[in-house]
């Protein structure tokens, strides 16, 4: 099968290599339609690693997908060839003790589509777990649909806060994560946002949705713009989602008494963490790794039209363009927010 | 002062009455704008009484109100003279056990407006205390503030509920605590209400809102609508507001495995529990009593825009009217959502 | 292989039958040492159903057990012949969507031991997924592992009550299941339980247990007795696990405002329930079906001596006696917690 | 009256100094008994400040109390001269938005005993307000009344950590918040609680109490320790309460997939937070500030036996004797857990 490989950090090849193609019991096999470009995979392609794993043997790119079921297994319920769906990329060990907890994401055993040595999915067929496929509303388009795996993440982040209806929300970066965050705070309870970052182009793109409120910090005190929308008080919740060490300086001033820190971003180095800063606010601090649970609330959010995720797909490429589309994300415009990679002959 | 009184069941005057009018040190003096006729207000002139609650002396009826503050006590911070306002109607003994758990709506020494034999506030000028007077912001109206105190129910319904972003939530009964449970619930993080009723002009009026999904119960089946929209998995959240106990027959049907039913409506009788149905789900079941912490996270979302109120105002009297006001609450129209008062010579 | 096997209702045979030998690659093969004797597997033999469960076909009884490993499937990690072990005794489809939330006891695909059509495991050798099985430490004896599943619903009872350290609970009904209750939400925080019941042998066993106080309501108030406990201020949570629909009466007024109720008990009528009592306290009420997730939290406190079950066990019978046994525990007499039935040969 | 005055770092006197002796409509007058010497007694003693609370004028010393009721003011209700209490030392403003939601204890205004400037009560009578006094059984002495306040830190850590019945826990710090840490988490639901120390004879102590595990980190792994007590899968909930930076080398290490932190002691520095470390568990991590609501349920716990604390009283010293007292607690000897002074003339 012709696939988007990964040969070494740094080298791509559009090109035939050989992927699984039984359809166990359990499985679906996919025709693929739509494929999101996330950060990891060009991180992958420009790096060769990310912490402990490195690619090592050739690997194929993406885990960002929506397509259609071509075939079932036999102990399929509740999908059919025809349906449109998008797709969970990491598969855990289902009986193991943390999928039992219901936190299958924190199995230890996870294969995760396109983290070495598991393939991704760059490439016309997949077969995968039923499980973890997700039939789409008619209303919900593919391109949406390969916005389900990114969204996700910030549905999780805002699951994890547990949101109280009419919260004020702080989400520190406007990177897609950051951005996905917001949507997803606001379409599970918040009244308000306030997302800050020191990229114009990032938060003019954040703005431009309602409750959401752009802080640029190069010009602007976030502590102050929180103070003036909650007078005084601090924010419920604070997202962290920049990832940069710099944004714990002063975090919980921005939070009122028995609010919540939530971190997404992944600082490369440890942090300077002020434990009393955070006891005198008795503060809770949750903290976010990948999803587990929410593909299907976020396609139900999506096809309500409560979240809106189309104006930031930035560009879709054909996938016989697929480096192109890689080398033009390895560049991280600021305004690029998602590009897209889309198989030729779908409809 | 002059207050729209309750001189006993179905007799009403507009007359001049003794209320107290001394501002205390952690009090505010507010001037009265907008208030709203609720169905407990019509209930006690109707019939007198709300279950051991009776009208034994006259009592100013009267207690959804927004209004502007004219005097402050000495020790009142963050409010002053001018500020716009609306006011929660219950005050707890904040030194109580309740209050000190932050239940203070469950504290057994609540006074509560307009419930015997506490005064309402229909008349031109209150002294409230200051920690139950919330300000409102520019955008809001006084009719939108007179409307802060019925949708706090609603909040109150969906916190209870701890809604998880993009759940599925079904609202039995369309009078005007089920719409303002419906709005606070997809305000709250859920993708998609349904809600049921067998009077078509009230379910016409909260179909109107995206997001809400009406289902007449004299011609479909409330169980069928759940399935189709639920894959016939079953809602994640299920709210009891109409108060019929013919309500809870099958009401486990609709619900998924490991879902929240939350009572609101108050059948008079008990009604028939199955208890098994309850437990083969392992359902968690809420109780709603009134509303704690929440008018502020109520102001946010009707100020944010996501909570829109103003199509529930169905017609607003002049508090000379007050009376005809009360006459044509107690006819119980169908399509008359709130009816509001407006004290006059406010701009 | 040998096995207790309910011919039809009222009927009991030790024979021969065909069952399982096959050991999966996730399963484990397993010796039984100890079984104990469950009301339902009794009512099985005395009425031949539960509810909608009807005994059609000969079944083997039995679904409380301990035993050794004696084989063990190629993908097994984590046990080994010779092991020591308990067995939870349903078992879901791990990849539906309740068990892909943790709550795969609701899974309405679990097959559970000796419910029709599934066999216990009253006979001396059974075939189980390891995902099932628990390790039991030098210090739990099998008599004490075969009280892992029962003491297991008294633990989902507590732990779905949230209880808070240091609340005072009560239990409604003195049963094994309410005595399992009152000791799991002890070991789980509570500082002091009441139960109740009509029978005093029962209750003077459960009265044994420092921190459980009896109250025989045949001749004594328990409201009276939960005022007295708690100067009036009703208790934090009540477990109702008698079943009995007399026990909702007046339930509401044992509570604290913002209590818990847990519903353990089965009553097979619909109870009639006072929503406006449980909407006075703010209830939350839970609901309780078997349990997940908590056999390895019940042996690590059975193994730390916080909870000694072996006062429980009043007799026990050899497997050749299964059927004395039974007959015995169909008397229901009062002062027998649990029977037991151990195989022959095991030291 | 006469007290024990810290005149300044380094100086103290039993003196006269004026105090306030009015007893407000909601307060009561208290006969002193017991007082327990606190670090925070001791660290204004040696240091004349904490943090930014600097002694600048005498200060009576003492938070730690219990008593015998004196007097009460004409709200009081539940309270009446001779009833023994204790004393919680934190008065908020009750109407703050803080105490509002039932999180008292982060309200900015808190007015906490011996916390400049306000005056704390080795003395012999003090007034408090009736709703921060708390009745002591008859079976719970004065002493152990006056060990309420340190174990309530305890049990606030326990309440936040939300235990599940059985969890595993881990304790790093042995001083006495550790210690009374351990004992909140195993009467709040742990089956077992590993603490880990450098410090042989407060391991020693510790290690008396059944179900506490002490584990000497100059010659052993806490990590092993954890591993061998959960077969690999690390403690469920881990409490620092060293307030060592290096205890955050590698502390979630310690943890199970989806596990809790709970921070208790308060470094002086910044720490060096490893969030990817703690993203990877997906861990919760949980501040605690001194306590709120739950001075009742301690003193359950106290009375019911469920929790001795007398053990931990090391020496008891005469009023007359309070520097001694000081002089005797600033040394720091690993074996003291606890001094208290008594009033003389009680019995």
């Amino acid at each position: 099968m012709i696939a988007l490989v990964l040969e070494r950090q740094g080298e791509l090849a559009l090109r035939e290599i050989d992927l699984p193609t039984t359809v166990g019991p359990d499985d679906v096999k996919i025709a693929i339609d739509t494929v999101g470009v996330c950060g990891s995979d060009v991180h992958y392609y420009t790096h060769g690693h990310i912490g402990a794993f490195v690619v090592r043997e050739p690997m194929v790119l993406g885990h960002e997908a929506a397509g259609t079921v071509l075939a079932i297994g036999e102990r399929v319920r509740g999908l059919k060839p025809g349906d449109r769906v998008c797709m969970e990329p990491g598969v855990p060990n289902m009986s193991s003790r943390a999928s039992k907890l219901g936190i299958y994401n924190v199995d230890p055993d996870v294969r995760f589509w396109a983290t070495p040595p598991v393939h991704g999915i760059l490439t016309p067929e997949v077969v995968h777990p039923a499980a973890f496929t997700y039939k789409l509303p008619d209303t919900v388009s593919f391109a949406e649909g390969a916005m389900v795996e990114p969204f996700a993440v910030g549905m999780q982040a805002a699951t994890r806060a547990r949101i109280v209806p009419g919260d004020v929300a702080v989400v520190i970066g406007c990177g897609p994560i950051g951005i996905m965050t917001a949507l997803a705070a606001l379409a599970g309870g918040c009244s308000q946002v306030l997302i800050s970052d020191l990229s114009a182009p990032k938060l003019e793109i954040a703005g431009r949705y309602p409750g959401i409120t752009p802080v640029n910090i190069s010009t602007a005190s976030l502590k102050d713009a929180v103070d003036a929308a909650t007078d005084g008080w601090g924010a419920d919740v604070i997202f962290e989602a920049s990832g940069s060490p710099r944004a714990y300086t002063g975090i919980f001033d921005l939070m009122r008494p028995g609010g919540v820190l939530v971190l997404v971003g992944l600082p490369v180095e440890p942090v300077a963490f002020d434990v009393p800063a955070s006891i005198v606010k008795e503060a809770r601090i949750e903290t976010v790794f990948r999803y587990a649970n929410n593909f299907d609330r976020a396609v139900n959010l999506i096809a309500s039209g409560k979240v809106d995720l189309k104006p930031l797909i930035t560009e879709t490429f054909d996938f016989t363009d697929s480096i192109a589309a890689f080398e033009r994300a390895a560049k991280g415009l600021p305004a690029d927010v998602k590009l897209q990679i889309r198989m030729p002959g779908r409809n």
